[in-house]
């Protein structure tokens, strides 16, 4: 009996084992990793088949297709980890378009010593997430790196979804008086993986917000399927999503700044940490572009939906050619809110 | 003029520039990269919407996903580099289930300090191989890591494609009888890399052999609809393929040592290095399974493609159900090929 085939004998040991390079070699290790770990706690018959590619029936239609590579760091953060994280992240670009998630392919980069127990509490979580926003995660890949040449694991998640017939949202097609609605408080993501990566200790515990959307976007798409524009505010904050959406579609956005929900406790850490929460990523919000006259239905159906309880109105298109985003500060002034200058949090997502 | 602004107005430097962090940051230097680097290179509508996900049309039928991380080093290496190499096995693993690829997203994990003009060789050698294969890269993400958090850059490609009717490739498909044909020689990825990451210095030139398959496969399937399992031999080697198959499918493998082409220049730099060719990564070539009868059809086709112009019948399936892999040696004798044993080559794709 070989070392390798001894030290694979008694399966997995989550307790003191860690990633090794043979792990990604794809020769036995890997496969033992793949079967006792991944195809049992994603457990779909897709996995079960082991081919390098998953196949699918689809109905004639339209598809959307989005990838993020998750390099979050810690790992683990008040409110969640970047197992759940990498299935909600792409859950949620999914349902941006309107669209309902299908399946989710998974590519893990693993850096070499990396703690088994580690990787099981990570792939619980994404398997869970999976679950709960019903989509099946029918396909990966595994490489390991040597030690000091990656930091702990990165996580690329990929996914497919099927566009209800009518739904067209898209970042150009915002207009002049469109409703600008946001789903709740900013801020919240951002500043409790800040907190934790300064070991910073508030009174309030400060949470992620981070979540899957699309049973929130489902309802949103049903009442009105003629949403213009939608885009969830990660990197770069609420800023960056706005400014964006401003440059594609050829307008300017009036924001109201009263308007935007801010958590006390996410404002007060905020000051302290010198940031502006319009620049903080969230991992569980969204922004909705929609003509004035369905902006109070829209709104209604958010705030009857957990994920969108605290929802408000945050301003309005309108026409400029610069595609200024300018907000009404509550003392009356106006500023420009620019895109996210060069220093920004690294690393959230 | 903020100094970022500065920087950015002149465009991208590709002679000095480098990656840093807040080319990952979500804000303006992202959005330049992007707009100046990927949507140039990549140059379809789908990214020019600069949408988080590509939305497009498909046929109601199956579909094949896949998705692969690439963290081979070095980057450059004699026959290609990561990019090439990044879309060239997404497209193979999409063919491997006999289906055409339809297109690919993309996810880069960079570190910081990594060379614009590095990536911007990478991203032009993506593009070529993209284009050749006529698969569109229609949607992207782009992470950056700090500096000793990563080694240069990580790629994720994932894939879609469309399975024609009527073929149905799986892993579990082999039957007893089933010849086993192999569509060129093998070890040449593995060595070629070798030979650049040890400095080795070769009378002949050793070339990697990577390349998309898909134009191979779809005349092999117009050929024989019914072949009943393929893999490419990449991590692991021709030897864990057979090794896979043959757990899969619940048979065993006789193989013909003699019939199996290896490269002289390839056999000699594998007997220096202490390498079986059996168990060095391919990238460019692939194992078919099909029924005996179907077998000199196929190889008549595999033949007439550039690609396949040295395959051969290296064996066949047979009862086994230890399932073991079992080689007769070009002395007469007789060997198991094992699973890839612990150590193997770390980080050949």
């Amino acid at each position: 009996m070989s070392d390798e085939r001894r030290r694979m004998a008694g399966g997995l040991d989550y307790r003191h084992g860690r990633i090794e390079l043979w792990h990604g070699s794809g020769g036995r290790a890997m496969a033992q990793l793949i079967e006792e770990l991944f195809e049992t706690s994603f457990d779909n018959p897709f996995l079960a088949r082991r081919n390098d590619q998953a196949c699918f029936e689809v109905g004639a239609g339209r598809l959307v297709m989005t990838t993020d590579g998750f390099v979050i760091a810690p790992l683990f953060f008040p409110g969640g980890d970047i197992g759940c994280l990498a299935v909600h992240g792409t859950v949620n670009d999914i349902a941006m378009a309107g669209a309902r998630p299908l399946y989710l392919a998974v590519a893990m980069i693993i850096e070499e010593g990396f703690p088994l127990a580690d990787l099981k509490a990570i792939v619980a979580s994404m398997a869970a997430a999976a679950k709960a926003a019903g989509v099946a995660i029918v396909t990966g890949d595994t490489k390991v790196v040597e030690r000091g040449k990656g930091d702990g694991i990165f996580i690329t998640t990929t996914g497919v979804g099927v566009v209800p017939a009518g739904v067209e949202i898209s970042a150009e097609r915002a207009r002049p008086g469109d409703a600008v609605l946001l789903s709740g408080s900013i801020g919240d993501h951002g500043v409790a993986v800040l907190s934790k990566r300064e070991s910073l200790a508030f009174e309030t515990e400060l949470l992620s917000d981070c979540a899957s959307l699309h049973d929130l976007v489902a309802r949103m798409v049903e009442a009105v399927p003629g949403i213009h524009a939608m885009r969830d505010p990660t990197r770069g904050g609420l800023a960056a999503l706005l400014n964006e959406i401003a440059q594609q579609s050829g307008v300017g956005i009036a924001l109201n700044e009263d308007a935007i929900p801010v958590a006390p406790a996410v404002r007060g850490a905020c000051e302290l940490l010198g940031l502006d929460p319009l620049y903080v990523a969230n991992e569980g919000k969204l922004v909705a572009f929609c003509a004035a006259e369905d902006a109070d239905r829209l709104l209604a159906v958010m705030r009857a939906h957990p994920l969108g309880r605290d929802a408000a109105r945050i301003g309005t298109v309108v026409e400029d050619s610069r595609r200024f985003v300018q907000m009404q500060t509550g003392f009356g002034g106006h500023r420009i809110v620019d895109w996210l200058a060069g220093d920004q949090l690294p690393r959230i997502c």
